[in-house]
C-alpha cells in the first residue's frame, strides 16, 4: 500500500518542535486542515508569488531531488526578495509519478533546509500522482507602500546586479553535456554546478534595498532581458555596459570573456537581483551593503526614452535578449 | 512563434475595468511584478491553501476547458469555505503541453466565471510547459480566532451535510463510461454531470457557519471518510445514519437508494460541507440559512470515544470509508 496524501507531507516536512527558527509565531494553524490560518503583522503589506518547476523544463530527469526541492523554493524565495519583502510561509504542491521515499527524502532536505535558513514556515499544501511537477506558493510581508517594484525607476538612477550572474547558465550547459567544460578544474566545475543546483535567493539584500533603491527585479531569464524589463516598467530607456559585469574566474574559464558576458546576459536561472538607485545615494547603498553578504555591480543606468542600449567596453553588442520563455522556446 | 509566458495569462485572464466585483481595493499590485502586494484588512487572518487538478487524476483528457478552470478554483474556494473565509485572492500556475488558445480560452472563461460570482481576484501566477497541471493557490480572510476548524466538534454535537452528496460521483461515472446511465432521463444525466463538472464551493454558507458551527470540513473524498475525519480531529467518535442522506432524484434514478448512499458516503469530488453544530443550537443554524440558498441536512452527530459508526437504518453498514489518496488508489 501506498503512502497516504496527508501521511506523505507530514512525513518528510515534520519540523522539529526545538527548531525555533521555523515555529513561527503568526501560523495560529498549519498543515492538518483544510487551509492554513496566518497572522498578517499590522501595518504590513502581503507580497505573494507562486512558481512551478516542471521536469525538463526547470530540471533535467536524474536532477539531484535536494537540489529540486531547494530550487522549487528559492525561485519563489527570490521573487519575494525581488519586492523587498521578509518571507514568512510557504505552502507546497507535489505532483509525482510514485511515492518515491528516497526522492522525497532528498527533495524535503533541500527544501527544509532553504527554509529554515530563512526562517520560513511551511503552512499547507497536497500531493497527487502524474508527472513531476512543483509548485511553491510563498508569502511575506513588507511595510506598508515600501515594497519594491518594478516600476520605480527613473532615468538617471544606476543599474546594479548582485553577485556573478551567468555561473548558473553555464552550470546547467555543464548539467546537460557531460562533455562540456571538459578544461574546468574540479573545483571551477563544482562552483558553477553549485550555482545551477543552489542558487541563493537574496533575501537579506532586498531587504537592505527597501526606501533605498527605486526598482528592482529578480534575473532569472538572463540579466539583459531582466533589466529591459525593468526599464520599460519605469518608462526608461536602459544604457547597460557588458564590459562592468562581475563575471566568476569559473565562469571565464568555461567560456572565455566574451562567452561569459553573453551567458551572465542572456542565461537565465542567476536569482540575482538587478535594482536600480538614484546616483545621489550610491554611497548610502554602500553603507547598508556592509550588513549584507552580497556583493553588487554597477552595469549602467536608466534613461530617458525608450532606447535599450547594450554595449561592451563602448561598443554595441547584438544578442538576443528576449529572454526565456517557457512556450516560444524548446 | 508561441505565446509569451507573461502574454499568455495577461491576454485570457484581462480583467474588464468595469467589473467591480473583480477590481477590488486591496490589491496595491497584481500581475506584472516579481510577486502581488495585498492588503489585509486589520483584525483579520489570513487564510491560504494550495490545490492541484492533474490530468487523468482528476478530470479526464479531454474534459471541457471550461469545466478544468472552473473546478481548479472551484476546490481552493472550498478549503476556504470550510474555514468560514471570505475569499479575495487567487493565483494560478499553468502547465500545459502546448499553447492551445482554444483551450486557454474556455479555461480562462470557466475560471473567471466562478471568480466574478465570489468576488476573487488574479493577482498572480505563471505559465509553463509540459503535462498539464494545474496549481490554484487561493486567499482570504477570517475575524481573527473565528475560523472555522476540523478540531472545534464535541461529543453530542450534530453532524451535517450541504447539498445532495454523491452526484458528483455519478457524474464522473458519466463521464468514464459512455455506456452507463442508459436508464437516464437526459435532466437527470445533466444534472449529474453538471455536479461533476461544475461543484459550487459554499462560500456563503461556511461564512454563514462562523460563530455557530463548532466544526467544518469540505467534502472532497467521500462523505463517509471526511466526516471520521472531523471526528478524529474533534477527539471524538461518530454516528452517521446513511439513511437520513439527502438524495438527488437523479442520483437514486442512476443508482438505486442504496447505491445512492453508498455513492454519497465514498464517491468524492462532491466540495459540500460537512460541519458540527451544538444541538441547542439548531434552531439558530435554521435561521441562518435562510439568507443562504443551499440546504443542510443532519445526518448524525459526534460521540463521546473514538468509534465511528456507519449505520443505513439503524443497521451497520460495512463500506470502506477510506477516501480518495492519490497515492495508494489507482
Amino acid at each position: 500500500m501506498g503512502l497516504g496524501e496527508f501521511e506523505l507531507i507530514e512525513r518528510f516536512f515534520r519540523i522539529p518542535a526545538e527548531d525555533a527558527r521555523i515555529a513561527r509565531g503568526d501560523v495560529p494553524l498549519g498543515i492538518g486542515d483544510d487551509a492554513a490560518l496566518l497572522t498578517a503583522p499590522p501595518g504590513r503589506q502581503l507580497v505573494a508569488t507562486l512558481d512551478t518547476l516542471v521536469e525538463g523544463r526547470h530540471f533535467v530527469r536524474g536532477s539531484p531531488p535536494h537540489s529540486i526541492g531547494h530550487r522549487a523554493l528559492a525561485v519563489n524565495l527570490s521573487d519575494l526578495a525581488a519586492m523587498g519583502a521578509d518571507p514568512a510561509w510557504y505552502l507546497l504542491s507535489l505532483t509525482m509519478p510514485v511515492a518515491d521515499e528516497e526522492f522525497l527524502a532528498g527533495f524535503a532536505q533541500g527544501m527544509m533546509s532553504l527554509a529554515q535558513r530563512h526562517g520560513v514556515a511551511l503552512v499547507g499544501g497536497n500531493t497527487t500522482r502524474g508527472p513531476l511537477n512543483v509548485a511553491v506558493q510563498a508569502m511575506g510581508t513588507v511595510a506598508s507602500g515600501k515594497a519594491l517594484t518594478r516600476s520605480g525607476g527613473r532615468a538617471g538612477d544606476l543599474l546594479y546586479v548582485s553577485g556573478t550572474p551567468g555561473d548558473a547558465a553555464a552550470g546547467l550547459k555543464l548539467v546537460l553535456d557531460a562533455s562540456a567544460g571538459a578544461a574546468l578544474g574540479e573545483a571551477q566545475r563544482n562552483w558553477l554546478l553549485h550555482r545551477f543546483h543552489y542558487p541563493q535567493p537574496r533575501v537579506e539584500l532586498g531587504r537592505a534595498l527597501v526606501g533605498l533603491a527605486s526598482a528592482c527585479i529578480d534575473v532569472s531569464d538572463g540579466l539583459a532581458g531582466d533589466a529591459i524589463r525593468l526599464a520599460r516598467s519605469s518608462g526608461c530607456g536602459l544604457a547597460l555596459d557588458a564590459g562592468r559585469l562581475s563575471l566568476s574566474p569559473a565562469l571565464v574559464a568555461f567560456a572565455g570573456e566574451s562567452g561569459a558576458r553573453r551567458l551572465a546576459l542572456t542565461g537565465g536561472e542567476d536569482y540575482e537581483l538587478c535594482f536600480t538607485v538614484p546616483p545621489h545615494r550610491a554611497a548610502e547603498l554602500a553603507a547598508r551593503l556592509e550588513s549584507v553578504k552580497c556583493a553588487v555591480t554597477c552595469v549602467g543606468e536608466l534613461t530617458a526614452g525608450g532606447d535599450m542600449h547594450l554595449r561592451e567596453h563602448g561598443q554595441p553588442l547584438a544578442i538576443d535578449a528576449s529572454g526565456h520563455d517557457h512556450f516560444a522556446d524548446n
